[in-house]
């Protein structure tokens, strides 16, 4: 397993991890098999997205700030409850096929850590597993 | 790695692809494992859901249109920031457990590809690792 | 492939599963690779969340009920649409890291089975895949 660090910056953000998870991928040597990325963490999410206009993070951090009110009643002292809903949304790792020692992504795709409750620095652990040859 | 496109038809829709990944797993050979099937694009989503009523696919897409209404003040100049959310919260990939020889679903289990931009033809990815034994 | 049952007792609830899906890892002897945990239910998700304060739990859960409502003018007959919907934001599966012989999560994560249309007594299966050394 492989990790690294990331520092989100602030409350909501989206941070292209792509570049870091693909480096792990090709020091491990591997050729064909699955690549999952993973945050130990419960007020954010990782997930796939767009990687060419910057404005999609916008719309998406500011819909789902509409969707899911940073207030809104909610009985969790901490005041983060929203994050771990919209975590909940989004997912906590992504799986990536990697074929010819690459991860095989789209053209316009990119691996983002999605920031709900910064800024902090967040954990992003890397497993990588072989197809049988 | 395998891969196979389907044209999905409209705006919003679910296409049924269980028996296109199912045919991917039985002609890798393998036993038991995992099995990965991504998607290489940021408009639409894959998930797994009920594969009996038409009517709980119609449901799902009307209701991801109201939570995020495909008009909504986005900054993104292509009008399709809608769906790109919808893929947040759909999700890029689906893993599905293989065991003799089998995708393992429940009886009312389908995969779905999530169309949230069409018509448009897309890519599946596909990917099975197996279990060392 | 290894499974097992939760009943969830309730109409929306999440249940902690983490310790069933620990022992299953412990018991396969793995020492390095992925764990997936998949339940084969539409209407049932599976995901990752605070494992401390219970208040968490029930924020999550009244409002997904607040974004997907439980009457909305749904077609399908069973009125169990909201929970369609929900199961599609939440996810199906849940894919950890396994390294050293355990499942590799952090401080405040526990894995969950979330139910949306219970009571019911609901199967979770799990599937190990190791790395190659």
């Amino acid at each position: 397993m492989d990790s690294f660090t990331v520092a989100t910056g602030s409350t909501d953000n989206m941070i292209d991890i792509t570049g870091k998870v693909s480096d792990i991928v090709t020091a491990s040597g591997m050729t064909s098999g699955l690549c999952t990325a993973f945050v130990p963490h419960t007020t954010c999410g990782i997930t796939i997205n767009e990687n060419a206009d910057p404005a999609v993070k916008k719309d998406i951090l500011k819909e789902l700030g509409k969707i899911v009110p940073r207030s809104d009643g909610y009985l969790h002292g901490e005041g983060n409850s929203a994050a771990h809903i919209k975590t909940l949304m989004t997912g906590n790792s992504v799986t990536v096929i990697v074929e010819s020692g690459k991860l095989v992504l789209g053209t316009w795709q990119g691996i983002y850590l999605c920031e709900f409750d910064g800024p902090r620095t967040r954990k992003i652990y890397v497993q990588t597993v072989s197809k049988l040859i």
